[in-house]
């Protein structure tokens, strides 16, 4: 492409900062960028040995990715995830973009319902999703219609998916049904004058469909607290008489909304799932309910944003620079259907509410490192022998985040 | 590299644009593409619950890759392929290629079999191969002597392997015997100056080898029709005695041919596979056999090739250019030998033979994007309880693909 | 980054060459590079089919990474392996470097005591490990601190992780302890003027924990020869009754030493490590030991290191360039405590000891290609039926090499 061309086509450029890395056609119709996210953590807990989990270092997310565009025509995201127990594929989509109105992506992505999902894991307030994220969607596999209207006063996202279980991703259908999945999401002073009010953003969000499991694939979801200790499972067994599986209608409601000015962030997120179970010749709908509000406050440094702080600069001391640090807390809950109760869960074993109080402090080095120290609370109701309760988890979460 | 240099050392080249993303030293001893390829699926069935499969939505393939050029005299080329239940690495493989007539390639590769299995997956008629590609081997590991003569009049490639189940890719040899691959493939018109000949292109290739399955790895294929059902399985258990397993010779055959010419491609491909099986006492030499004959025609707005249509435009309605449109249609057939029935496979489950029918659009946005419908149709002899037949499986199959 | 730009920020530098393919930021605060390591190999074995392995053709390594620098303080390496059998991840890791004599490591990486074991594998004398990486770990995930102090005369690492198996990596702690490990290792004449003495490295490195493994994750290693075939295992079975599991202490200790000067190359490495295990209501501390020495010798054509020999020009023939050709000669050893038999290993089917002489040659085409030849002569005490001997192990290795 850049050997004595006929005449004078002018020569791709290259970027390096920190807005990352990318090759590009000067007419930047051929784009390719080359990004990377790597999580490392440390994890303790308070408790003793009764717990489930162990004090752990952990690498979190391992994320090399390709993105870009071509023919000026066709984004394309290729980011995989090769971590321990993550899946392969993150996100692997083409999408059309003739308008910015108008949007269609094909493949596997972020379902667009969850508003702590939704947000870029770079920036993230705490190190593990809130409650109501384990009854949202994950990733989906499907098509997706999506814009934004008006400058994004408002957004609308569309699509149909192969349907998953509550906070997971399944990359093949096990039943014939489509789910189909939206939201709507506004920022409705975005126009104003009123500076203070320009940030906030306003959403509803829902999924709609059937879902049929199998012995193999219950499509029932696994709950955990944040410290990443399940609290909640389904009864399963070797036969389909003693396993709980997914049989009939599934539908999710979640409002949401946040809040972003200066060095203030605040979100809020409601989500709602309900699913027609059955064990053997026992059939139920229930609805599990979550919630969680959270708020941070950047001390100095940068400013906040949904997609994430950005310091005004680098750590450099010697220009007594020193990045950002950002504060915050999370108070969140999630309440399990007590028709779950004895037919479709252990009670002794699986609690019916779990409610958290976390407190988090991040240090961005840049733009593209940050470290974070945190700590969350989790109480329960149930889940223990004889009507007693699963035992309060204490989780200390430190993380190291490199991102480009 | 490019600081303050040693007077004039000429700046390395970077590209961008519809051939792909590299970057290279200005003498090209050195090169580095990066590339990707993704194809995102949607698959749909006519017929009700009896089938085996789930309509879904599906990332079928999900590929990044690393390759190029050191030191002027060694390729290198990594592909990986993410996608659920593909194998993570497609090609890995070191080529010295001294002359063009004579290249040494090691690492893992596709076998130089198949014709339609030798064409780059983005350029496929059909979204899933035609029923001979599943009796030739799909990569293999091991090394291969191939080069160009006479200007590509003929090609030949020959190695040796650890040797595939048919359709399939080993990682490791399950005995120790290597299995030799070739073939010849000749353009015999290629320097004459009947234009309408050069197109033309002949080939056979073949494999001969031993194969000693076990209980846990048979060597024994899965065989399916286009829509990925299985229609054809070996018996196994939980012993030797009940399992069937390869036990001695295996040979392919496979006679090829396409033509290109303009707006109009055709490929023809015959595979015969030959494999001693055992199962407990029993042994036999079975012999299955597959066809498959496909033409495609370009509508408007590029030429058909081996390698995959080139539009001359990429879409951009406000200057009249609309890409490119292909149409094509294939009939494909696959014979399993009558012997196996019913000592090594039951009849009332596996299907004697199949036959296909189907019928293909794309819609080529730029060389690096492209839209396919497509419907195929396949009919079984055998298969069913009391000698009937196994329903005919009607499948109809969306893809999205964008590569670079 | 590289639009019309405020004035005058100097362009990105682009690099392609003998030395990899790089972006980065004009001042060099901002820098990606792309990497890769490719080696296939094919594995002979002289002995009958009483052996255990299979003649193969065998991916060894696939080895695509991303590594680089953000904000001018902060680096990161991903570098995944997709080959058969290989922990997708190799290196995750985020390094703070405020200075050369105080970095900061967390994530997963290679563990700071094998000498072997940290060189890096383009620049491995034979194709796989002597006995003493056997009982040392591979990657673990945690923390360290490292620095050269004085010009390199004196490195440290010390870290606090997981704790793995001898041999291994583990992703994630199978018990609440971190493992402690460290090494010194000094180039005590370094700043010598006796340009004889510079090139020699003394070291000691060890690892101090408690590990209690469960019947899943015994945290119990296996011993493999240089062929890769196991001479060792510990006592498994369905119950904890029945299997051996780590149960306490353990510890390693590794004296160390290379030397290279000119075309000359010396490596010694002793290896100790002690565990505690436990097979029912049975305890013992058991200590394994080995060792090796190798040497080698560059014909012509580069000069030897730690690093890999750098040929000092690429194969050009033309030229007169012939690359670089290296030899090579290793003895290792390995004694398995006695007291580990027959408690806690089989002396029927695991030896006690193993002893291996090999042989190997390297022809460098380029710093970023090489093939190399070499066979590998393991003899084994006990480990056979009635006190016999474990048959001879001699294997015969092909490898080609592509790195950049």
């Amino acid at each position: 492409q850049q050997e004595p061309a006929p005449a004078a086509t002018p020569p791709p450029l290259l970027s390096a900062g920190p807005e990352g890395f990318s090759l590009s056609s000067a007419d930047k119709q051929y784009q390719l960028k080359l990004r990377g996210i790597l999580q490392s953590d440390a994890r303790f807990f308070a408790q003793g040995k009764e717990r489930a989990g162990n004090n752990t270092f952990l690498l979190r997310r391992f994320q090399p990715t390709f993105e870009g565009t071509v023919a000026g025509l066709v984004d394309f995201r290729l980011q995989m995830d090769l971590a321990p127990n993550a899946q392969p594929v993150q996100d692997g989509y083409v999408e059309l973009h003739p308008v910015r109105e108008f949007r269609v992506r094909v493949g596997k992505f972020k379902a667009p319902v969850g508003l702590e999902r939704l947000q870029p894991v770079t920036a993230m307030l705490f190190p593990e999703f809130a409650l109501p994220t384990s009854l949202v969607p994950n990733r989906e596999v499907g098509i997706q219609f999506s814009g934004d209207l008006s400058g994004s006063v408002l957004s609308y996202a569309v699509g149909a998916f192969n349907g998953s279980p509550d906070g997971g991703a399944a990359d093949l259908n096990v039943d014939d049904n489509v789910e189909l999945e939206g939201r709507l999401f506004a920022h409705p002073f975005r126009k104003s004058t009123v500076e203070a009010l320009k940030g906030l953003g306003l959403g509803l969000a829902g999924t709609v469909g059937s879902e049929y499991g199998t012995l193999g694939a219950t499509q029932e979801p696994t709950l955990r607290a944040e410290g990443q200790q399940t609290f909640f499972t389904y009864l399963t067994g070797t036969t389909l008489d003693a396993t709980v599986v997914a049989s009939g209608r599934h539908y999710r409601l979640s409002p949401q909304a946040y809040y972003f000015h200066g060095p203030l962030g605040v979100m809020a997120e409601y989500a709602t799932s309900t699913q027609d179970v059955r064990r053997g010749s026992d059939e139920a709908r229930l609805t599990h309910g979550a919630w969680q509000l959270s708020a941070s406050y950047v001390l100095f440094g940068g400013k906040a944003s949904y997609e994430g702080v950005k310091p005004f600069h680098s750590l450099l001391p010697s220009e007594g620079h020193w990045g950002a640090v950002e504060l915050g807390a999370r108070y969140s809950g999630l309440r399990v259907d007590p028709k779950a109760f004895p037919l479709y869960a252990d009670p002794s074993r699986s609690a019916n509410e779990a409610q958290s109080w976390g407190a988090v402090a991040h240090w961005y080095l840049s733009g593209n490192a940050r470290l974070t120290f945190s700590v969350e609370r989790t109480a329960f109701s149930g889940g223990a022998a004889d009507g007693g309760d699963r035992p309060t988890e204490i989780a200390f979460f430190n993380r190291v985040q490199a991102s480009f």
